[in-house]
């Protein structure tokens, strides 16, 4: 069992990084790659010492590999594919590249689709989307969904390390009582938020994160007839995004039904203590595996509300990648390592 | 024209103080008030110096008092309000004690309703109230409202000046690279977002700030029959609310007729720039006098979403109610002035 990762020092690539030590994810030799700056930088996975090398477009990087996980841009992953695919290696993809033609997977939900595809590539669906579909999918369990609106509250870091930087950054210039200037984001990071820094459709006015959570899904529910409204907002917060998300089912729903399916489902911690004040917070949310759900409140008797809150390099990113490679290789695994 | 202020030293009273000067606002004496920490504090108002005394109960207060503003909490303006009462002054009240069976006023939507009361007390609604009627009362005008799904932004300074202090002292902490402790907030303010911290309903599942939302927009529009679904959420922002909302109408409508309408209400500015990705944000609508209104899109024929930013301690507090005294005073400043 090899694999190679590509992308390894970006702020998803090194969450996956510490995931395989955590999760005791079974290999024999692993490849790191990042583009020229971050070229020997070192990190030690499970005692030993690894360096990262240079991406470059050469067929040497996917042989005798088994599983390529891609943490770089969309227009990389296309282009490594076509590499990745000749030698017939799994790719494991997190950009937006082959989410709407390719098996699209979050494990706990629809991990035989799978088998309805024949090619070798498997997308890691967008951070916001995989969160929201996470508390969705059970849901759908109890009756038809017609309509969902949701606001998000985003962490800087689903734009990779440089949103860190640059809120630590502003952190610093504002103790200091210096005038804050943006710089890798064209709106101030502290202090403020801002409408999601992706491009927006002249037409229909969602920017790129709300078209993929819209898109992506549709395609996970398989229910292309869902109104989706989404609205992405970025806040000054390091890690882990939140989602207030307001629910219409075809059916009127009970609510303790909605909150038992909800705690039985692999994934999800419940987080809703009413009499205390206690609900999902970034902060309870960073680290860790799963998704918090809480305010989970019926409004009429077709309409309910959540909030909640997850590591988006974790569940969003890094973690459902390593999950799908798990569920693909047990057999490769133990004939390796017996 | 004789004014008194209780509560001046409060973050809603001290932008009172400053619109006084900004608006030019006619008085001949001003009495400030606030609890005995804040005794004897000065302030500067038309060159002429101000010291805060003790707010105790006694009807001096109010003798020869034309209007007093209440920045005080609902408990201190329910005991004062009958002291001033009896004197026959007006009250322009920024609590929740008198919203509900009093007149609850926008000068820019309801100001006429004071007609219909007796009352000398007038109650200014709550800050995200006054910013989601802002919007929505010109939209009133093209199809009744159907649904609400709102999602607040809520800067911390919503709660008073410990708000803001909080924020302050976790951003030098952190620089310092010293582990933050919530205080005034059970929840970190830095780094993270929580649900609105006043009292949760444990029936309904909605706080004091949800429902405080949805009585009074009921009220202001004077429609008891809109389904409003409100989700409170506090963010590390010092200044200045912002509202994810997503409106149904009962017909369809047109996206431009919507700009229209809203571009043309006094106290609202479009900031809507798709191709630039310029958008409302607290730090654009900090210290502003207008609600900045964006992110305008029609989704299905009859449900369009909006994103606004707007200073609650302006427009959302301390402005509104200097424009209901504004309103009721003409005359009499008139003869005083001249």
């Amino acid at each position: 069992m090899n694999i190679c990762i590509l992308g390894s020092t970006g702020a998803v690539g090194e969450e996956f990084i510490k995931l395989i030590e955590e999760r005791s994810f079974k290999f024999n030799n692993i490849t790191l790659y990042a583009s020229e700056r971050s070229v020997g930088k070192k990190y030690i996975i499970k005692d030993k010492e690894y360096k990262v090398s240079k991406l470059e477009y050469d067929s040497k990087i996917f042989k005798n590999i088994d599983i390529a996980f891609f943490f770089i841009s969309s227009e990389l992953s296309k282009k490594y594919a076509l590499l990745a695919e000749s030698l017939n290696c799994y790719i494991i993809d997190n950009s937006n590249a082959f989410r709407m033609t390719h098996p699209l997977i979050i494990p706990e939900i629809n991990f035989n689709e799978l088998k309805k595809y024949k090619s070798k590539i498997i997308a890691n669906p967008n951070c916001s989307t995989i969160l929201l579909c996470m508390v969705l999918y059970p849901l759908t369990k109890l009756s038809k969904i017609t309509d969902i609106v949701v606001s998000t509250y985003q962490a800087l870091s689903g734009a990779g390390k440089k949103g860190i930087e640059e809120l630590e950054s502003q952190i610093r210039i504002y103790s200091k009582d210096r005038q804050i200037k943006p710089d890798f984001f064209k709106s101030q990071c502290l202090n403020n938020v801002f409408s999601h820094n992706s491009p927006v459709d002249i037409f229909t006015g969602d920017n790129q994160e709300e078209t993929k959570i819209i898109n992506e899904t549709k395609k996970i529910l398989k229910n292309s007839e869902i109104n989706i409204v989404a609205t992405c907002v970025r806040v000054p917060v390091i890690r882990a995004h939140c989602e207030s998300i307001n629910i219409t089912f075809k059916d009127d729903i009970d609510l303790l039904e909605i909150k038992n399916i909800l705690s039985e489902f692999k994934g999800i911690t419940i987080v809703d203590d009413r009499k205390n004040n206690i609900f999902p917070e970034p902060i309870k949310a960073s680290n860790q595996n799963d998704i918090l759900v809480g305010r989970i409140r019926k409004h009429i008797k077709n309409n309910i509300s959540l909030f909640i809150s997850g590591d988006q390099l974790r569940k969003g990113a890094a973690l459902n990648a390593i999950q799908i490679a798990e569920m693909i290789t047990p057999k490769k695994l133990q004939k390796n390592n017996n």
